[in-house]
């Protein structure tokens, strides 16, 4: 067009040209991106324009350099938490793309609390199968996520970690920019994923963090190669911030554990942090704790901070520290002792109405278990939620009765269906039912971590 | 993402799951497409989806089938005008993809009409350069743009023809879509061209619609290349839309005629309509109105078309239309005859304050004229707007005294540049006097239209 012939003689560029320059495949100056952020925080920039400008991202990525910038342009977007100067290297805190049982934060949270780590997790619901990190804690009764700074700095003082929900004065970009990508599916796009998680995290004020990059049928990266790219962009990206950042690359077919749903998730969480947890489930809190114990120093290596932190499991200093968070965020000091002390669950969290075992319809071993197939049927159940502000069923869930790579005989009880409504459908009968592979021989179960991803692997000089 | 793997089972999709389609470069659906414009009709599909959806259909492109149905949805959206079945088969339109210089409608809707046409033409405004063909009838005092259905029914049964503003009751979804495209930077991509101008086209209730698709340095489509695509997807779209349709390709690097600016634009239209136009002009007009007739059976072909619209512009039947229609849109009778019969251009059309002619440096042959460069001149001196709703200097313009081709002394006026301004700024002057290339031996003229795409010379299979 004749305007474009015009743009030489102009210095900056207008909102249209920008966009243009990213639907074109051009990259984006600092000032070009801080241009940008600044527009959409001050409603200059149309919705329909950041809506094209995302999908033109989409279309044609972001370098680590641009990715760089639009991190910090999005953190600069609002305030950032301070911490003491005598905390800095010890504010850690763990991201995770998602799985379904995915309830890792909640014994991690003490656990590293307990290895003398500061953790001020900033996390989120669920939209779509079975709710995130914040439904689930909120499966307590009296459980807040609303914390102001002022609660944050005094729990993270006499307790060491909280779990919460995001501020609107933290990364007010981000919250703009997610609504829309949100609803014009612009979600998944590395750079805008590396954006988003990284610049939540760092306006958290942390020293290290620690990834857990899900890969599989269940998982937001369906394949490793997709993984992997995000892992390194991620830690690319956070390394030139000057996080001391590392990634890990796990497997995400079957659920984690063998509880899906709220409550029964703090249940499993309980028997983690009594060290009697599912392996899959202890692994990935020692692997990914003792990475970051590694790196804030506190081990000499991320094996002997492995260590660490399964001890911390087996000691019950996680679990004390678990009971202080809960009281620090609103559960009654009984209701919090009665649930981790005492383990009476039906007492703390109540119970589903009515229950279904679901027999082996063959003998042999257990060979693969649908995550997916029991996300969507919790879903439907009201173990989640499809529209934000949905109100979830809590005590809903699934327990995993026989795990992947045990025998089991024909007719012997596989899962317990937890459930709200009298009987279960057929339909919710059958969808179970084929949630499971029967395998006539005996199977080999891999380990859920794959592989780790850090910032001395990958060539760091592209931003 | 765990959602995608659940939509099997739906059978329509939500917004986000359109925009993913596209985005994938998916073929859509009829019932997708017409879904989608009802959407954005009814405000569910909200502004940045629609800037999303419309980024994606930039990057993914739309076959030919997609097209006609966008078009179809589009024009679906509005009203749509209605004529006398008498008139069927002789209501035609023309449409340019615009240039500098381009005055060409002015002069071929009363030649049209004065060889038994109807025409409905529905016009725009400029953006930027120098002014829409609206814009320069607006120089004439008195001329109306805004007619509703009745005036253009009484004007096309007592006149034959009008040039008319949008009504906000046609194509509806062409002007939100629009709007949002002009702030995308979507405005260029061959299927929204299409679709947006065909579907304000057929609103008209056609027969025949002939398009000029302009190519080269001054144009839209900056290579031939890009025209033909541009082209042959309007034909091939209208053709199975039932139009019929034919377009030129003409070559767009120097002004049309001899004349930019609203006034001097009407100026050079009354020469034209007095037989007395520049030969480019003139050729544009017989050209286009000869495959016009062709089409609709007044003419055996096209050249004996263009000799029917010739012979209306030398024996002042073509000008007695022009009359005629500036009458009925509002300019007083003796405005009109004194413009018209008269040629009293200063009494009717005002003049600007000033004028400087600006010198040859050098002796030679006129080789080329920078349109982009005089367009962009005369856009800061007030003769074009940048931003909607701006007011026109109507007087402003420049007249090329030696046009492309012919001889100049050193010294000779080669231009003239009418201004409001007192005197040109040193750098006004410069930017005319770069504008003009002149070389030393004679030079060849091609002429402006190169090509002529038919229905019959595509393949019309593919929709």
């Amino acid at each position: 067009m004749l305007e474009d012939s015009m743009d030489t003689e102009r210095t900056t560029k207008s909102i249209p040209e920008l966009i243009a320059k990213k639907r074109d495949g051009g990259e984006l100056t600092d000032a070009e991106i801080e241009f940008s952020i600044s527009r959409i925080l001050d409603g200059a920039m149309q919705d329909c324009q950041i809506g094209a400008l995302l999908m033109a991202i989409w279309q044609q990525g972001m370098t680590t350099k641009e990715t760089k910038i639009l991190t910090q342009a999005m953190v600069a977007s609002g305030e950032t938490l301070q911490w003491p100067s005598t905390w800095q290297q010890v504010v850690v805190d763990k991201h995770s793309t998602g799985g379904v049982g995915d309830k890792v934060s909640l014994p991690l949270v003490p656990a590293l609390v307990a290895c003398g780590c500061k953790v001020p997790m900033i996390s989120g619901r669920g939209l779509s199968h079975t709710g995130g990190t914040l439904d689930k804690l909120e499966a307590i009764p009296g459980f807040r996520t609303d914390l102001n700074r002022e609660q944050i700095l005094h729990i993270l003082n006499y307790v060491g970690g909280c779990i919460m929900g995001q501020t609107t004065q933290l990364v007010p970009a981000d919250r703009i920019t997610y609504a829309i990508r949100n609803v014009t599916s612009t979600v998944d796009s590395i750079p805008l994923i590396t954006a988003s998680i990284l610049s939540k995290k760092l306006s958290e004020g942390l020293s290290a963090l620690v990834l857990d990059v899900k890969y599989g049928k269940a998982a937001f990266c369906k394949t490793l190669k997709i993984a992997q790219e995000l892992a390194e962009m991620m830690v690319r990206t956070g390394a030139h911030l000057g996080l001391k950042i590392v990634a890990v690359l796990s497997q995400m077919d079957h659920p984690i554990g063998l509880c899906i749903g709220n409550a029964l998730e703090v249940m499993e969480t309980l028997e983690c942090l009594h060290g009697e947890g599912p392996e899959d489930l202890n692994d990935l809190v020692v692997t990914l704790g003792g990475l970051l114990l590694h790196n804030v120093g506190k081990a000499g290596s991320a094996k002997e901070g492995s260590e660490i932190i399964q001890k911390s499991l087996k000691n019950g200093s996680a679990l004390a520290c678990f009971e202080a968070m809960l009281e620090a965020q609103g559960v009654m000091p009984d209701v919090a002792h009665r649930l981790c002390q005492q383990k009476d669950f039906p007492g703390t969290l109540g119970q589903a109405p009515a229950h279904t075992d679901i027999l082996a319809d063959a003998a042999g071993f257990v060979q693969d278990i649908d995550a997916v197939a029991l996300a969507h049927l919790l879903l439907k159940m009201g173990a989640g939620r499809t529209d934000i502000g949905a109100v979830i069923d809590h005590k809903v869930g699934v327990q995993i009765l026989v795990p992947v790579g045990q025998p089991i005989n024909k007719g012997q009880p596989w899962i317990r269906v937890f459930h709200s409504q009298a009987k279960l459908t057929d339909e919710q009968m059958s969808a179970t039912h084929a949630s499971v592979t029967i395998a006539s021989s005996k199977v080999q179960t891999s380990k859920r971590i794959t592989h780790i991803i850090r910032p001395e692997d990958l060539n760091l000089d592209e931003a």
